[in-house]
């Protein structure tokens, strides 16, 4: 690792949860941290996570040769349009932001010529925000997607995948912005929609009681911080209406299935489903 | 606890689970099981799981003072019709189907006047089935559903309460057969059609490259037996149309809301959603 000292701007669930990462993976790195919030600066000093806390990013900024952007989307761009000026010279930068081409272009179109950003996508979090709950959001065995820019140094982005490797991800893909907000309104975005229109359609919070796994499974992430869900949903909102349309003629073709009675039918749709669903397992345990 | 020798008809997941529970809560019961399947049971012989297993339910149905069926629910209608005969009398018989209108109606018009038949559901599983999966399937903590008959004995009642309880289970409801079923449309059922509705939608599996924990909390149930979810979704097919019509003008508001960009109207969704959730999770704290 050729580099010494790194700056993650937001401390909160995920920005806690890479200072983790980071900290557990080089030892000798020195870890700086901006928040607004001081009781998590303090925390994560006194866990020796981070070396030194900041509420001020213009005066943590400037010692950094390379900064992890650990904030929801739009105060991402708030983020670097406040502070573009204030890098150091050669400064790698990366984000965490889980919608890509609203962030990426606004980013890049405003980017300093003499530093680099390597947009990034960690595929791990939590129902819960917050420093204190990073401990519980591993990264091991995780996705991480990348969305690298033209004009990216390939030694930026060779040590932008070392460094998530070394994070404890398995499988780093790359790919293009636009095909990353397609396929995370599925893999994501969709799957908060289902959990939160399941709720919200039995308003006997006692149906519990008949709760077995496969309700807990499915609405698990409804504990989701609805501002943060808001702005993603919004941030993305052409993939994730096309995604919500492919998933309502999917639960059409079932739903007429079982309205029609059609025992085999719905036996060959449920075993198609299982096959592609033991596919994807398979797939899982390959390391890329 | 008063009983000396138990049953189980149907050493599979369920049963196998329903053994082991048995075996630990009360180590000096006789516990015997009948299957097909005679790998399962002799490997619950070797496991001292079980005391002695039976291929012939003929055989073992004479010796039982309790029995439970652990069958789908087309067997256990089998089951019942070719055994009726043949249990010892008074045996307190229960069931674990996971609808129970059609099961329940079909068993009581049919059942002997000397033996007693308390309809039960264990809100427990998994979607690997078999006995060699048993052991995974936990009922610590789980909800248990009763649905009584009116000529249920009052001690059997309260046995069947004890047994259960001492099983792990922790939250016991006793309800009627319609109701049942209607919340199982919901919490169980409803959850399986959305999992296969979603991995049906995306037909390239390589998409896992993009998935983090909500896809796969959502779709870790469509590893289900094909066989036994089409019975189960046909079985109890009105109240799980009625469930899909509700989920699905549930998600036609927040779709509406997404595509009209609105902001605020979106964001007091998922808060109300999330409240639901905290409320839920909040009583499922609550023992009873």
């Amino acid at each position: 690792m050729t580099i010494k000292t790194i700056g993650i701007a937001g401390l909160g669930l995920m920005g806690g949860a890479v200072a983790m990462a980071l900290r557990h993976a080089f030892a000798d790195i020195r870890l700086l941290a901006c928040d607004i919030d001081e009781n998590a600066l303090t925390a994560a000093e006194t866990d020796a996570v981070i070396d030194e806390g900041f509420v001020d990013a213009k005066t943590m900024l400037p010692q950094c040769e390379m900064v992890f952007l650990c904030l929801n989307p739009s105060i991402t761009l708030q983020f670097m349009a406040e502070n573009m000026r204030v890098f150091a010279p050669k400064t790698l930068i990366t984000d965490i932001t889980g919608v890509k081409t609203a962030v990426v272009s606004f980013i890049e179109a405003n980017l300093r010529a003499d530093v680099d950003y390597v947009p990034g996508h960690p595929m791990a979090g939590s129902e819960k925000g917050g420093y204190f709950e990073a401990r519980n959001c591993g990264f091991t065995g995780k996705n991480y997607i990348l969305t690298p820019l033209k004009r990216n140094k390939p030694e930026n982005l060779a040590l932008m995948r070392e460094i998530v490797r070394k994070m404890g991800f398995s499988r780093i893909t790359e790919t293009t912005p636009a095909e990353h907000d397609y396929a995370i309104a599925f893999t994501s975005q969709l799957c908060h929609v289902i959990a939160a229109a399941l709720i919200n359609c039995e308003s006997d919070s006692g149906i519990i009681r008949f709760g077995g796994g496969s309700f807990e499974d499915l609405t698990r992430i409804a504990l989701f911080n609805a501002t943060q869900w808001t702005e993603l949903f919004l941030e993305n909102r052409k993939p994730l209406l096309a995604r919500i349309a492919q998933f309502e003629a999917s639960l059409d073709k079932i739903k007429d299935l079982i309205r029609n009675g059609d025992h085999s039918g719905l036996q060959i749709y449920l075993q198609t489903v299982r096959k592609r669903k033991e596919e994807q397992t398979a797939l899982k345990t390959d390391d890329s």
